[in-house]
């Protein structure tokens, strides 16, 4: 017979997600923010609700219809959370833009999206002013401050974010037509290699995710959680935790402008959070500055993290603490995750210390709705399942994007046949444990064989004077490549630390011709806006001649 | 700007559903069914998908191509559970049909759904061979044994499910182009009124569901439960228990032919099932059974169940036991659920005991993806959220469905303006927890005021004595309706209670109007083939003076 069809009208949409926590948990305390040091932010979901009205109403009064791209170039407070949930709804498209862009790649991003409308954050303004003159379709700019008074500045023309709410009716009526494949979000690459790349999300792409994610071996939801989200709305839109915990009915705590590892475990003792989000450099330095003592933070259970793998020092901490980690590997072209990895599970119980670790440190199995593949980059065949021939990771599913936005060329090198080509190297266990190696451009080719800068960097971060690691290839005359280390030292270890200290360790886990060239000790590493080191920028440092190699 | 929109061809789709237990827990025990009695069955995953794929083959070799209805008239075993995964994955439309329905209703649904194959358990030929004259589609039988030699029935073409099996080739490749809104399964309704009516359920709503419900407020699954699920296949597809499991990475226990509660809590002690499914009364008679303390249940650590509230006594039992119940409301027309209670949920910690057992015995808050309103029946209005005011259940979401398999007559009566309207009469509390009163047809109507039957039954099941209850309306000619109890008593306890014994705890509790004028006791309760009392059959019972007024 025929395929028959199942009438299936409704639509995937946002409104409901957030309307569940209005709804249903209207009186509780939905949202905190520190916002800035003068002014601290409490209401209840129904309040929210409220000021997220009353911003829908602002809107139109400024003019933003469907389809309408509305900017943001802020931290993650309450106020910029209340647009990331109020612009979608609307019809309209929010773009968080990358504080952390060059200047180059911010006039892109904002030229190439057409944004209508920008708001900003008060300590931010500087920034933006340098370029306006650069930007072609932003219409007017809204401060994000509770001041009285608006700073004095040439954006032009220049609205008051709390002064537009407070002239705006409590009352909205939000589209439930949308279509659920239409443009909700807008979010653009980290833009380390080439020009920025958009990405494109839906409410499908958004609601599928939130469903996908929500169960107990994935992010692991609770309405009683109290979450808070380190990551930018600017990176990933902050893995859509906005939506998770709204939908769930939690609370959210809103870390602020430029969160200090210190406010951020301050914000955790204060407000109980018991549910921690950021990158896993983030929740290092957070979980190294908990190590002092200075903190109660007894109510934390749980940290969701990625960006790039933890290590068995970091896992030992959290271990220590009876915190459930749940990992994820995942990149903005999917929208954002792959994979979890979720610690004490029950089938982990009998594991011996070392094995569990060990898989602590790895990417995972897929979540439910992703597909994930491991194939050779010569032939495109799926690289046997035995934790040693190494392929690049390709995925499709229910979330991972399939183009990038308006950008047909870019998309040709990363969509092909209907897979997401990751650039990522990775081996997969025999229990089918995705095992990411290092990015494609970043792994290290010494003498016609791989070298993985992740399980390097891992096993000298289990020196516990260290702060950060990180490892590159630097050309060589006879073996292409070779392996050089940099690191940066806690305070208390300065200069205490030889070049041998670092590498000792490593002589006896991994071949000779593993063991870096070379150790530089450094005060810094360079940092991408999405808190991942910036390797290229130390492989550009040593062309320079600008890494010292002597003594710590 | 005119609306953008996203590119997502991605459909969503079964297999990857199935895969995900394949790939990742493929070694791992994945099924378990004792069968009939002499024959167990257990596999692996990877085995279990080796038999999943002969009989794929098996079927294309009978002939069934894609939009070909494959019915079944089976129990819940692990050839049934084999047929539910690989039927859609073929794209074919599986159709369980219901064991328990009247021999017209049977040739109803199989001669309106076109079956090509009929897959049917053993003992229940008997029944087939009855009606098999009046089916005009089905080409052929296929008897669900593990018998050599088949038994003598006229049935016919007739053919063995594991010689099929023995045959075919273990390897088979799905398609991954099925569009996700495609016919996948069809259940037909209860059919306690009128024709039975189909539900078509397309990849695309499963996916949703599964994803849905799987957080831990909701189904809560993980990969390590092992699940029994005793809501029939035939019944809203085991509310896709078996792909929910799938896709976590757990184990599936197939309770086997006519378990009693006996047999359930047998097999939940020889497999150490965490978490069992059945409806109310399953699950009601299975924790009656265990109050004899023949079996050590400790694994029992999660029960879900719905098709009725449960009751006090029920939740006290569960509670004391430390089981977290995971009860639901919904029906064959929002494939499945609406709403979920959870129990042991920390904002319950502070709440009284009487509160936190009352609100178990309510329906609880919408699930995250369906939207639930309850209406004024005359004016359409949300009710106010007192308590108070009574309504109609309407809702719409992600997969309640939208239409009655070809049957427009049926379906312009139920899904209206978008909403499928449930005929279910609801207050909601303030802090909107739904509170099922009654279906429309049950409500009882005396003096122009409503009685809930459903308040009486929970009140007469508080008393220890009694195995079930029903309460219904029956004609009078001063106040229209007046309510009459019926009950059934355990074991120990029949003879031995009046008519006031069952009548004087309700006399506190409700106004003297709503207390029935009549208790009869019975030996059993006339029940639906979903384990619901069938108060039709007992207003008619009462009709034709069938019904017995005195003692016990």
């Amino acid at each position: 017979m025929p395929i028959e069809y199942v009438k299936e009208t409704y639509q995937m949409q946002l409104r409901p997600l957030l309307m569940r926590a209005v709804l249903y948990f209207g009186d509780k305390e939905g949202i905190y923010s520190p916002d800035h040091q003068s002014e601290e932010f409490r209401c209840t979901w129904h309040e929210e609700y409220e000021r997220i009205c009353r911003l829908a109403n602002a809107l139109e009064k400024l003019g933003i219809e469907q389809g309408d791209k509305v900017a943001t170039f802020a931290w993650n407070t309450h106020r910029h959370g209340e647009l990331s949930y109020t612009v979608p709804m609307m019809g309209a498209v929010f773009h968080p833009t990358n504080i952390r862009y060059s200047r180059e790649h911010l006039v892109y991003a904002i030229n190439h999206s057409k944004d209508k409308i920008m708001f900003v954050d008060e300590d931010l303004v500087p920034l933006l002013e340098e370029i306006s003159e650069e930007l072609k379709t932003v219409e007017l700019y809204v401060v994000l401050t509770p001041a009285e008074k608006l700073l004095k500045t040439k954006l032009s023309p220049l609205y008051s974010y709390e002064e537009l709410l407070r002239e705006a009716s409590t009352t909205y009526d939000f589209p439930d037509d949308l279509p659920e494949n239409s443009l909700a979000v807008l979010c653009y690459t980290g833009g380390t290699t080439g020009r920025p790349k958009g990405i494109g999300w839906s409410p499908r792409s958004i609601v599928l995710r939130c469903l996908g994610c929500s169960g107990a071996d994935q992010e692991d939801f609770h309405e009683d959680d109290t979450v808070m989200p380190v990551v930018n709305l600017f990176h990933v839109n902050s893995h859509n935790f906005q939506w998770s915990t709204a939908m769930s009915g939690g609370k959210l705590v809103w870390p602020g402008p430029h969160p200090s590892p210190d406010d951020q475990l301050r914000l955790i003792e204060k407000e109980k959070v018991n549910y921690f989000q950021g990158a896993s450099t983030v929740v290092m330095f957070a979980m190294q500055e908990w190590e002092k003592g200075k903190y109660n933070l007894s109510s934390l259970k749980k940290v969701f993290s990625g960006a790039t793998a933890p290590n068995k020092a970091l896992m030992e901490m959290m271990d220590k603490r009876g915190i459930k980690c749940h990992w994820t590997y995942g990149m903005v072209e999917g929208r954002v995750n792959f994979t979890t990895v979720t610690s004490h599970r029950k089938h982990m119980d009998g594991w011996s210390r070392e094995k569990y670790l060990e898989r602590m440190t790895y990417q995972g199995l897929p979540i439910p709705g992703v597909e994930v593949r491991v194939v050779n980059v010569d032939t495109g065949k799926d690289v046997a399942w035995d934790g040693k021939e190494i392929g690049e990771v390709i995925t499709k599913g229910l979330w991972p994007a399939e183009e990038y936005y308006n950008d047909a060329e870019a998309t040709s090198g990363v969509f092909r046949d209907g897979w997401l080509h990751t650039g990522d190297l990775a081996i997969v266990e025999e229990d089918g444990y995705l095992h990411i190696l290092d990015r494609l451009k970043d792994i290290i080719k010494s003498g016609g064989e791989w070298i993985s800068s992740v399980d390097l960097e891992n096993a000298i971060m289990e020196n516990s004077a260290i702060r950060q690691a990180a490892v590159f290839g630097v050309p060589h005359p006879k073996w292409d490549e070779r392996p050089v280390a940099t690191v940066t030292l806690k305070e208390e270890y300065k200069g205490k630390l030889s070049e041998e200290d670092i590498l000792k360790p490593l002589r006896s886990r991994f071949p000779g011709w593993w063991i870096p060239d070379y150790v530089i000790f450094m005060d810094e590493l360079p940092m991408t806006g999405t808190m991942k080191v910036m390797k290229r920028a130390l492989r550009d440092m040593w062309a320079e001649g600008k890494l010292k190699i002597s003594g710590s």
